[in-house]
């Protein structure tokens, strides 16, 4: 009983309650010892006094970009890391990314350990990205990767050309996957609409940024995520649909979760607060909107944000990511490669937006912290669930990241008690790499006093980032858990397991 | 008013109406006269006394592979169109089917021209199979094909190695015909899944024909068929589902018939009347199963047909083909392909059944005319709907075909008035060029007494078929119609019509 | 072949097709004798040339108020019927209503006989309204009455304090039609809701007429129609839920449907055309709202008008009918008993708005006779299944009313050629005996040139209303048919019929 | 940090996670102190070594019938409070029943207080029945009794002649209660269906215990629960289903969930475990049936309980409730009643089952405590919500009761480790006040080893009831939280809230 730290004074949120207010928390070589009241403190115990506020667990980004090679400009991991931390976040779930010719993902790994090894502010994991995904990679990689270096999750692509796998390719995958117990993300649209679309755009030389949102329509996310769900419930695999923009995909998850087939799902800030008439642009230079092109696009109608809330409060919604994905708007190799001899060019505009500082900011938010109960659009609960327990739990960090208890890990966002933390986002607030960010002019309503991880304090408003970029470790993840369903169904319609026929 | 023929003593049926009992039918030139009570007649006049029975119109098969090159056993185009005007058909509507090398269509349509020409005991047309759709075809050839020679519906699939399309171009098609005013027909299911499903089971060998069933469930056809909406949505493009034959799949089609998308569902008899285990075989030879394979495979359990029964009644399916795609089954090069030094492969067993001659008499089973009327599965206009206006209108016949009406042509199938025409079906009846018929020892209530085509009796049942094989004529269709929902419409979640930026 | 009546030159449109042009009706003793070509003609055939119009059935509508004593204003038989043939309607199926306190039906058939006897320009026949269903009425009278009065169907009240049964009622009466195979009409909105929501709106003292509107709230009908099928559904009985507006309630009817439930749907024009804010009145006299005053009201939002055409063309909807239902606004004893002492009271206005005449052209003018064949809202077949033979072979005329068919009654309607007809609906032009339309000012592309009963014309657009009130006959009606789903089914979730142990 | 308990070695189980092995929990003034590890303990703390095994919270078991009028036979306080703690409920909330003729919920609840006070093991608070809600009861007493009583729920029956409340008066309830922020319970089954069908089958003399079963079919909850989320989404009042039973009405609520309308369902164990079957009693004593007669019934099809699970997974239900409503077989008074000079009288028998004390152990058995993971039903804090966190926060005790956190009070439940707890459920082995269980002969996979109240064993499974009956507590509880959806909704369709206009 002699803690390094004892947090005073605030309001626990765990995944299924808000504590009476009091409690102290002590914590002892980096992770949370005690929860209790009048906790003994020594001489060389520090001590933060939460002055009443509430204080959550650190955040789980787990869709995360950094320093991957098709994104050549804006964060790196030394400002990527140091952007979350100061917006809550204490653990990031970035991706290794297979290139199509790459045979085997151990060079590929090293890569990206390479480039983050001693350069993050906050742990750190990898998902694999896989794009040539060979018999051997399945087979033998894949269970070698999970077991020594924790690698447990992968993500697969339904489009673009040059991630782009066949369903075959993705059931194999999630085959593969089940049989290790393994989670397999999707990014869900119908490649084949979306490139007919461009073609025909492109050859009306309908090519601003904001026509990126006519050539992805929601119809295309929505057949993907029904192709998607059907393929991972003939493999009765665990997947995780990435990104969700269009409340017609939501429902397709609400119904397979109804039926108990392990189908989870993602949305992200952007599409819950912004709409494609940022995709406009300037009206002196429509092409800035370049600066909100990501896929699936923001679609067009208030409604369609309606739709995504509601699954926000009813559950549907698994995880909640930033898909930080950053491409500077000037820089050589950044949003301008949609910019040739001056004719826009939306489908040459890389993808993607940062949001890894404003994600938890932007979510509580909305919360009864911050709103009028009848107006608040989620739970306290619900928030934790959303931004660090339930990813925690889906990639294999349960026990250690993303709750309040004891024995898990100290990371801890304290918020500003009571609105004293509403600002304005604006660019010169962030501490990412990128000369922009998509939430310019938006409040919110709070922000993080102090950022903890492991006990350490790493964020404090006051005097900005705090940590080093040595301090964030590396994450061996153990094998997810199934949140939503569960394994053993069998497919709609059959009455025996047909499967022992053919596996 | 001076008639070829008048048919007395008969009770009508139209697509709408079952009409009193009395009404006389004259014929003249071939088409219907005039339809009253009291006609004249002449001394040239054939007098047709129906006895009371039931008069429907001649039987349109929209669904029909003759002489086809990829099932060089079983039915060409002489025995084909002799077994199916034996069952009451009129007018067979078979394909025209490109080769992945044919890049013209012409020689392609010359061949089965020559094929059909003076060989067709009924009336015929042709939809085209593409299995390349190269632009030279969908903006040139396609359009002079419909001009000239009156073939407007193609038909696509989605599996089969050798016919399969992807995507992209499904859509190229259903762009291409949606602009020509064109229907589009599409064999859904899901390839990727089949096939890694068939090497599971031909690695475990599992390869009894049983296991076709097994390579092809349900949720592959759920999965297509909800593509295959998706994509005709995007086009706004009338589209039939082909061979329906999981409820899932067809919930689908309802949905999307709700929404007024112009999506059409054929069924078939053997997926209402016959489940897998008769693909089991004989005990002793279960080789023998190989009778009953086709695609998608005869469904396990009663509830599929029930399923299937209750679309048949509420109006969802609109035709209701035969797929007669006969293989024979002790024939070289038929369905013993799949019996390789004697072990069984059920994968390269043909696919298909012959049914043509019994489609009609199964169907009129189930309606009033011979089932107590609690347990009718059909009313006898419904009956007309799916044998005869539906395809005829769907498939640019209407006026022509498919009703009974003054200045449509002069088909008919008298059925045997009463319960007279109950018989057993067997391979002996049958008027086939095949050495079995899946449907081998069923009862029917009735059978057709009469089949009359254009004025003149191609089939009575006393004296069997009485036409000739140069009596039935090659049809020019028009354009069809859409007969569930519109075109027009937007896909689920646009507010303005996008496609203007691209098309 | 000696007809009294000729119609030459003509499109025949029926349920199920629109004929070739050139077809010729032959009319003989008020029925239609023959249709063909090249009809012989005696001295004393009359000749009618449609000049290429459209020919439909002649209009059957279903739902008709004329002379109940609780509408003391307005139309009576001879004007109703007079605006109906003005129209293009030849058949009324009108109301004869129990009261409270009739302990028998035969006075008050009587009562209506004698109301109508000889004062109706077209045919009619009766619907019972039941508010006090006796077992000896159930038991002895109905049947009786189906017998020899030909009265085949019943109607309900969910709601109105004077007419409304509780669900035991509903449930007696239904289990007693289906033994009869009589048809049920029902009027489904919660009372409870509506009364308490009456109650407060009066203490809060908003009682102009608009706040009818609010009173009953679209849920009031969604409840109120479920519950009214599960009914139907528990006693396997044919039902139909008059003038449905709200699109959730009509969802409810389609899967009731889909799942082949004997459920039928109406809905009528203002549901199709009119909005709530016509029941704001004028600016400066909002009471004047009160012409628009009817149960269900006028539903707020556009959208509430696409869910009803998206059902009007899909096939949902069975009947469109007028729910003609005449109070005068300035007469006493009309729409002004809402107004008490200069305060509008807006639960005292009689309820109901005529449109009796105006209800085939408002329809007519949606079909592609009338648009532009992608803006039609329903095609001419569904505009005849929906205006006359669809009601016909509901309520028992099937073989005499609602198609053209040799041996139905020689009923049509004859539409201007062309768009010749076009005109502005305004009070002046209507033949009512009311002092307003509520469809003042809208323009309709078309009017009927002819309406003809039993081959005579009653209406000529040039000359006016022809017929006499002695011509209009009695109709004894039939048993009707069930036209969505059918009985014999038992209630979901039940494996076998246990109504056999209680019934 | 000087503690009366210390919990070692066991796994502690939240509503979010099942925490590492190995925490301890310190208890001090019967409250939850603590959550750590090396607790300090001194001379007089008790120690419970948990070895191993799962620790949970007390169960909270909100739907108990003890010692109401309506039920003479069976469990009063002590012998119900002795079976729930033996069972590892901690707290129970009973009814107080307002009976028709009570103008007053005042005496009524004196009159349970008074049976209650010092007559309880476990803790307790109660729910009012309302049967006759007048103004003076809704708008002066419940708020009231809220303030003072801390009885901030009620509970209507919308069947039962004695109980049963009209729309208008559930409605009426639903809006009081709103405006107070209480919950409302609602027993949904519709009454005349029922009284409709137990008329028949009296008549038909089908009065065995079995046709209760037949007498209330699924149909009638399934349209009850549909009527009672209308009410509720009216009134935008919070909602409990009490005892679903049939997979349709739970379908109503998971779309109600979906759209965030404030339902909520309960379901308890017998729906989850047995059949109609039971009801048909021994061969030779068809009577004795009548020990499973409650409502709704056991339903006839394993599919239903398939269904019932399939909730208890995905989240629908909120609780899970043992509905203990003890009638003896044997005594007068008891279930004997619906015996009638020999005769079986199924409408008699007085409804309802014993199972306060099995509830717990018959749903931890289907944990992955007890079954491999991929046959568990559902997971270790899905079992925590079901039993005690959600019923705990829906009615008023979350911060006191229904989880394991500090500042809780010190409710707990250790479960034998391993499999050492499995054992035949059995009368024998019961503590109520019965003379039979109607789990008779199943087999549990564990039962609890302690059941803690504040601190204190009450249960041993070793040496049986430890605590005494003046050591349970009254609890005042608090308002309840919405757990599924929220307030502030518009009914669907609305957009504005016309209620201003009436409230």
């Amino acid at each position: 009983m002699d803690f390094d730290l004892i947090l005073k004074n605030g309001i626990l949120v765990t995944a299924s309650e808000v504590l009476p207010q009091g409690l102290e928390v002590g914590v002892k070589g980096g992770k949370i010892a005690c929860i209790g009241t009048d906790l003994p403190s020594s001489p060389h115990t520090e001590i933060i006094d939460a002055e009443g506020a509430y204080i959550t667990p650190g955040g789980v980004d787990s869709h995360v970009h950094l320093a991957q090679k098709n994104s050549p400009t804006g964060d790196g991991w030394e400002s990527g890391s140091r952007s979350a931390v100061a917006g809550g976040t204490t653990t990031i779930i970035a991706f290794a990314s297979q290139e199509r010719d790459d045979t085997s993902l151990y060079p590929v790994l090293e890569d990206y350990h390479a480039k983050s090894r001693d350069q993050s502010y906050c742990d750190y994991g990898f998902h694999f990205i896989l794009t040539n995904p060979t018999q051997d990679i399945l087979r033998t990689e894949l269970p070698a990767l999970a077991e020594k270096e924790g690698i447990t999750s992968v993500k697969l692509y339904m489009t673009y050309e040059a991630m782009k796998l066949n369903d075959r390719q993705v059931l194999d995958i999630l085959f593969a996957c089940k049989s290790l117990g393994m989670t397999t993300m999707i990014h869900a649209e119908s490649h084949d609409m979306i490139a007919l679309i461009i073609e025909g755009l492109e050859k009306n030389k309908n090519t601003d940024p904001y026509f990126h949102a006519v050539a992805r329509p929601r119809i295309a996310e929505d057949e993907a995520s029904y192709r998607a769900i059907s393929l991972a419930e003939l493999a009765d695999a665990p997947m995780l649909i990435v990104h969700m923009s269009s409340d017609v995909a939501v429902s397709h998850v609400r119904d397979a979760q109804t039926r108990l087939l392990p189908i989870h799902a993602e949305t992200c800030p952007h599409y819950l607060f912004l709409l494609s008439e940022k995709i406009k642009g300037e009206p002196h230079d429509h092409f800035s909107g370049a600066k909100h092109v990501c896929s699936p696009p923001l679609r067009h109608d208030p409604k369609d944000l309606d739709g995504l809330w509601q699954s926000i409060a009813n559950g549907t919604f698994t995880t909640f990511s930033s898909d930080h994905a950053p491409s500077k708007y000037e820089a050589v190799g950044g949003k301008r490669l949609g910019l040739i001899d001056g004719i826009p060019r939306f489908s040459k505009i890389p993808n993607g937006l940062p949001g890894i500082e404003t994600r938890m900011p932007l979510l509580f938010g909305q919360t009864p912290a911050c709103q009028p109960a009848d107006q608040a659009k989620l739970s306290l609960p619900r928030f934790v669930q959303l931004t660090a327990s339930n990813p925690a739990k889906l990639y294999g960090l349960e026990g250690r990241k993303g709750s309040i208890a004891p024995g898990y890990e100290a990371d801890f966002v304290i918020w500003h008690p009571g609105a004293a933390g509403a600002c304005t986002i604006t660019q010169s607030r962030m501490h990412h790499d990128m000369d922009y960010t998509p939430f310019e002019g938006m409040q919110v309503k709070n922000w993080p006093r102090y950022t903890i991880l492991r006990g350490k304090v790493i964020w404090d408003q006051k005097t900005g980032v705090m940590g080093d970029m040595q301090y964030g470790q590396y994450l061996k993840r153990g094998m997810g858990q199934v949140l939503h369903g569960k394994t053993g169904n069998l497919p709609r319609g059959w009455k025996e397991d047909e499967r022992r026929y053919w596996l």
